[in-house]
This record gives structure tokens, C-alpha cells and sequence, in this order.
């Protein structure tokens, strides 16, 4: 999933992400929350119609941007008191506002509110965050049964918004007729937390799902850990997930992690690796990573990726791509996100294949 | 003409230049000169061939940034002596330099190195300038006589550059055939000046066509002066230059301005008006001008211009586009240039037909 934090995917338009084929996008809760607001985004009929998106979307519970981009941040057994990273303003998050702000946004795929646990954290501290990230859980079911249908869609997700609109909008006529989405709503994962110690992974995966959940996901990881113990806890919390629901394990990665973990059986990633390393000028390619700012492709008429179909390699070359980014053009940053996506969409299509075919024999 | 600067109009793939009707756009020497460097455009097949743009591109001579932007400039007969506006290393810029520059470039219009006069400018002043801008045009059509046959288009204007690569981009594919280029060369625009005195503009306008170019632009106006005294200027200016050659009025304007030239005569115009102000949140519409940074859009549900047919307009709300200017969001420049360009290039397509439609009476 190409993350959207402010319900864009930075630089890339919205017929250019449907082009690369995205299917599903991330958006952050916490800052669309700040920016423009939960009630903004419900009066104009959700996110999907906000920003023209007519694919799925997820969003994240906020909670894991409160602890990272936010100031004297406060967590208590009611919730978390934050700052605004914007403004500096008081807000507070609970799993019962952190569930009617995903309500209001309306995304396909909502998140439980969940304490990240920071990493290293003691036994103890890695105990008491898993409870009460599996006491926030409950919480933030019992919130989501009482209000799910609150959410933004009316009758259809689309033709809500544009009963409310004079003008119908592109999508919602290019696209195929959404079925009719009465008493349809929002799918509601839940969290596994744990810290890095595998029998409370254990644990609270086997919690969370006696909780029930349509989908699962895997929180509190690549948060400063060897890359070598991330993959021995998602290994060994993946054994406690069910394997006919969506798992989901958020903030991964590289393209050769992302490969590897959709082998061992996650089904859903999101990362922000491929957009913002984009626009550092950091590009993924078959014959490995490029820094297209690097003086040697100043001359360099060949595409950034020979083996790569994506609309840039398609028509310009690495020496033009160079050319953008020295000079600080704006186009750099658009052509470099559009190619890293494809090179990350093309990744999970092939591991998807040969999933496929492994399946077959 | 949009004004592609460095090589690219800021913050637009040139598939969706393609898509919006762009048939021909501007470099400027002066920025293209100093980054990436002439020979390194040179070598990499042209301006063409660099930006992966098979239609048509002017040039300017330098000269207007010259003294815009850089400092310390100083003129002799000679040329100019300037400083980089970007590290303040020094250059010098002749009619002959300037024309070989413009000449490695490639593009399909080039112009004369001129002196752009200042605002206001004396009579004794206004002249010598004018004087020596008509030196200057000689010289620079003598330079390029002789040098024509180094433009670097090879047999043909792709397939030169082509043939150097192993990988065929795209546009080298999907575009039509070109005819065969040999033996023809870039078309080199003398330019007239002569300050805010019709007297001279007169004189300087005879003496341009005396000299002797395929097509003629009026320079050294929108420096400054009242908007009254520029069509006053361009109006008795236009009397003297040649119907049957393109007349090319310089760094024109809003689009009713346009809309006007093209009605008294111009065939051609730049301004970097319609991408500079969409950067800065200011977009043309059928109804006025809209500063999209406004909370009075923040609820807008309603498409920017309801006249408007761009991918824009029939897309995103008027709460969206105001939301990614407010969040500074990438994505605000991509739309808000996009609109505005279509709606500078849907004026011309629309003055267009009323001559057409003019002409049939």
C-alpha cells in the first residue's frame, strides 16, 4: 500500500496511481485529523470522495504517529494527550475518538488504536503495553459495533457525495457502478503488540483474535530493531494468525523485505520507503539501488531501469533524471515517486505470480 | 508557449503536456547554459532528446535573464559580462556565443541576442540600445549562417540520438516518422526593441526586416510599463513587421492580454504567468481569477471552474486542491499548473476559431 498521508500520495496525481495499478492506499488518520479536519472530510463524503480515490483506502488509528511526530505526548489508561506537530495545540486521543475519527473519514479497512511499543522496552514495560493495547482493542470494537454505521457512505460510498454535489465528479462515472452499500461498512483489523519478546507475541495474538477481528495486523515493528529479529517475530507471530484472514504488517519495507514476508504469509504492507526515499532522489531498480543525484549519470543517455516499463524508464533518461533533481525541479520528485511505486507494485504482482504458481504445483 | 525553463515546465510530465495540446515551448539559454551545461545537452542529442519532447521548442538568447538575474552585469559592444545567479562564477555572453549556444541546444526556434532596454529609459539611451541591438542582430545572423550545419539533430532530430542508445524511449516510438531533417536547420527570430517610443520602434522594427529573418519578435515590453503604453507599442509596432512571418510578441501576458495580441496580429506569446501564479495558489476560471489558499473553498465540494473540461476540474473539488495548498502538498503544483495551463491553451484554441470563423465572413 502506497502511503497517502494527507490523502495524497506526495507528487503523484490520482489517474497516474490507478495507471500504476495501486489498489489500495494509506492514509494517516493523525494528520488528517489536524489537516483539514475528521469534519471536514466527512462533509464533503469521506476521504474517498475528498480526494477523488474511488479504490480502497486504510487508515492507521493515529496511534503511532502521536508517539512519533508529536511533543509531550501523555499516554494514560484513558488515552493519549498529544501536541500538535503543526501547531503545538492539546489534543487527546482515545480508542473510542480514534474509531469515530476513522468513522468519519470512512476508509474501506480501519485500524484498533494500539500502543507502539517503543523499542528496547523491559519485560515489564512490554507486558503493561500489550494489556492495555488489548484492553484499547476491546474498546475499540465495542466503539465501531455501537457506531458503524455512522460512516459516510449513505446508500452508496460514492453517490452519497455526489447527491450533494451539482457536479458529478470523473470517477463516479468512469467507474463501474458501485454495488448498492446499504448496511455494508468499514472492516475493522486489530493490532498484535508484544514488544520483541516471541511468547507475548504469542500471546497477544491469541488474545487479539479471541477478541475477533475480519483481519489482523502486526504493529510495534521496524521501530529500531536488527532486521534479523523483525523477521523471527513476524515469523513466529504469523503462526497465531489465522491464515483465512488479511495479516497485515505495517511499516515494512525494502523491496527484498517485502518480497520475503509476503512469502512467509503476510497478505497486506504498507511503507513509506519507496515515496519519500524517492524524493531524496534514492530509486530502486533491478540492477539494485540508485542515487540519481550522483554526478556519474550527469552524461548517462540510458533509462534509469533498463528492465523497468514504467512510464519514466519508458522516456527519460537517467541523465535528465539527474538534470531534475540538481535543479531542484519539482518534476523530479514526480517522475521519481511514480517510478519507485511501479518498481514496489511490480515487486508484489510478481511475488503474487509466483504464489500463484507454487499453489498450482 | 508555456515556459519550460530547465528543461521541464515545472512540475509537469510531458505526456500530460502532450495530452493538454502543447505544441510548442520555451527554454531559457541563460538557465539551460548555466545547468546543465550546453555541451552536456549537446551531447546527449539536443534540448529535444534531453527533455524526451518530440514538439516544437523556442529558445530564448539569454540576454533578458542576463539582466534580470545575474548581478554585476556589465555591457560593452562586445557582449555581456555577468555572474551566475547560482554560484556567482563569471560568464560572457556575445551575440556569437550566445547564438552558439542556442545552436547546441537545438531548438527548432532560436532568437537574436538582444538588449533588453530598461524602464524608463531617456531618448539618447533608448537609441543606442536600440543601435546596438541591431548590431547584435547582425552579428548573430552572421554567426548562425555560419554555423547552422552544427545543430546537433544529426540525419533527423531523433533518430540521431536514437542511434546512440541502446534503449528507444518512448516518444521515439510513438510519435510519427519524422521527415528527413537533412540539410534543414533551426529558424533564427530577430527581435525588436527600441523602448517605449514609437518613433524608434518604427525604425528598429524596418532595420530587423531589412537585415532580414523568417520570423520577428517584439521585445522589451511587460518591463514595467503601464499595460495602456504596451498595446500602444505593440499595436504600432505590429504595422511594421511582415504578416506573412510569425510575429512573436516576448513575455505576454494575462490571458486577456492574449486573447487581445492575437486579435490585433501576434502568432506567438510567453509568460510565465500561468505556471509561476499556479504555484502560487492563483488560478485562472471562466469566472475570474480564484486564490485557492482561501478558507472560503475549504467546504467547496464543487469542481475549481464548472466550464472547465481538464483532468482537473473533472476530478478534484475545490476543498481538495485547497487542502494540498494548504498542507503544502506537492500535488498542489502538479493540479494547479495543469489548470491553468489548459486554460491559457483552451484561450488560444478558442481565439483561434474566431479568426478562423472571422476569415470565412
Amino acid at each position: 500500500m502506497p502511503v497517502g498521508t494527507a490523502a495524497t500520495v506526495k507528487a503523484v496525481p490520482q489517474d497516474v496511481l490507478e495507471e500504476l495499478g495501486v489498489e489500495i492506499l494509506l492514509g494517516n488518520t493523525y494528520h488528517l485529523y489536524l489537516r483539514p479536519g475528521i469534519e471536514q472530510v466527512r462533509g464533503l463524503g469521506g476521504l474517498h470522495r475528498f480526494m477523488a480515490w474511488p479504490r480502497a483506502i486504510l487508515t492507521d488509528s493515529g496511534g503511532f504517529q502521536v508517539f512519533s511526530l508529536s511533543a509531550l505526548t501523555k499516554v494514560t489508561e484513558e488515552g493519549v494527550r498529544f501536541r500538535s506537530h503543526l501547531d503545538g495545540a492539546s489534543h487527546f486521543f482515545t480508542p473510542e475518538s480514534a474509531m469515530q475519527a476513522q468513522i468519519g473519514l470512512g476508509a474501506d479497512i480501519i485500524m484498533a488504536f494500539d500502543e507502539c511499543t517503543e523499542y528496547p522496552a523491559d519485560a515489564v514495560r512490554t507486558r503493561a503495553s500489550m494489556e492495555m493495547t488489548l484492553r484499547w482493542a476491546e474498546r475499540s470494537k465495542a466503539y465501531f459495533e455501537g457506531h458503524k454505521n455512522e460512516v459516510p457512505w449513505g446508500g452508496s460510498q460514492l453517490s452519497a457525495v455526489s447527491s450533494q454535489q451539482k457536479h458529478v465528479l470523473r470517477f463516479a462515472q468512469d467507474d463501474k457502478p458501485q454495488q448498492d452499500m446499504a448496511g455494508k461498512t468499514q472492516a475493522l483489523f486489530g493490532i498484535v503488540q508484544g514488544g520483541m519478546d516471541r511468547e507475548l507475541r504469542r500471546e497477544s495474538a491469541l488474545r487479539t483474535v479471541e477478541i475477533g477481528f475480519p483481519g489482523y495486523a502486526i504493529g510495534g515493528l521496524s521501530v529500531g530493531e536488527p532486521r534479523e529479529l523483525t523477521r523471527e517475530i513476524v515469523e513466529s507471530t504469523l503462526e497465531y494468525l489465522p491464515k483465512d484472514k488479511p495479516r497485515y504488517l505495517m511499516g515494512v519495507g525494502t523491496p527484498e523485505e517485502i518480497a520475503l514476508y509476503a512469502g512467509m504469509g503476510v497478505d497486506m504492507m504498507d511503507c513509506v520507503l519507496p515515496t519519500r526515499a524517492a524524493r531524496h532522489g534514492l530509486l530502486f531498480t533491478s540492477e539494485g539501488r540508485v542515487s540519481i543525484k550522483q554526478a556519474r549519470y550527469a552524461e548517462d543517455a540510458g533509462p534509469l531501469d533498463p528492465a523497468c516499463s514504467c512510464l519514466v524508464c519508458q522516456r527519460y533518461s537517467r541523465a535528465y533524471l539527474r538534470h531534475l533533481y540538481a535543479a531542484n525541479e519539482l518534476l523530479a520528485q514526480v517522475l521519481n515517486t511514480v517510478h519507485n511505486l511501479h518498481f514496489y507494485l511490480e515487486t508484489m504482482r510478481r511475488v503474487r505470480a509466483e504464489i500463484q504458481n507454487m499453489s498450482r504445483e
